[in-house]
């Protein structure tokens, strides 16, 4: 098998966040993709080391910002390279208050999600939610995982899906 | 809720194969990510009434062709808004045999899958499948979603997990 193949699968680039114990919280994902549109119903994949997958499992509830191609990447590093159980990643990063849960400022749109259910694998699992609310933010292209990759330069952490060792 | 923001969530244009009683048959998805890296796991979501949801229950393999901004987009409508319970949708495209299954001939690249898992959704179901090949087959870079909507101005089937009412 070429593993190449895998970075020929598109996606965007999204933060997911949770307020847990009274403190914001999340990680940087590429894996959310749309299942049902009545009810509207999504899935995403968020690995077991990660303190975001603690939050959900405890709230069964979380925002998701979708980047755009002018988003600050700083979000994208802060979120995806360091741990919530160390910082708070919410005191560097813009954020609005929508429905409880903190959403990125300069992020295009947000989706409001309520845990449904979820599959496990050895090192992720994946959840499905309802969307409950969500909205545009701006008409600004959204990022996808390859802008960031080839315009921005930017690198996968260990604990993405998507990770590939070189 | 707006609507719209579904429209901001980033995908890939594939083409899901089966062999099914002796026939090939497949068709047109975007709702594909991976879960893992090590083994490589995919999730994707297929529409219960499409006719590659019975084959994928009753084979537990399929091929997933990932279609590039050069594929043609006959590929696209004809396994996207035909059925292959009434038409043999490979007569038409042309296709190459991989792990005997058949994949797209102008694809930038290929997936070979067995399926580990499911959840199920009242239109869709989640399949959790293990990559047990794959390779790319050129380097034309990979259709997006919005590349099929915007440049090519495709549409999307009432069966598709994004399908918006218009």
């Amino acid at each position: 098998m070429n593993n190449n193949v895998f970075k020929k699968l598109s996606y965007g680039v999204y933060i997911v966040a949770c307020e847990y114990n009274g403190k914001y919280t999340g990680c940087t994902v590429n894996s959310i993709m749309q299942i049902t549109s009545d009810p509207a119903i999504i899935a995403l994949s968020v690995n077991h080391e990660n303190y975001t997958h603690v939050c959900i499992e405890e709230t069964k509830k979380f925002s998701i910002s979708i980047l755009s191609e002018q988003s600050n990447p700083l979000a994208i590093g802060t979120f995806g390279f360091r741990s919530g159980r160390d910082c708070n990643k919410f005191d560097i990063i813009p954020y609005d208050i929508k429905n409880s849960l903190p959403v990125i400022k300069d992020a295009c749109a947000y989706l409001i999600c309520e845990l449904k259910g979820k599959i496990d694998t050895h090192s992720h699992t994946v959840y499905i939610a309802e969307v409950i609310d969500g909205d545009v933010l701006n008409d600004i292209k959204p990022m996808t995982y390859e802008y960031y990759h080839n315009v921005i330069k930017g690198k996968s952490p260990k604990t993405a899906p998507t990770y590939i060792k070189e």
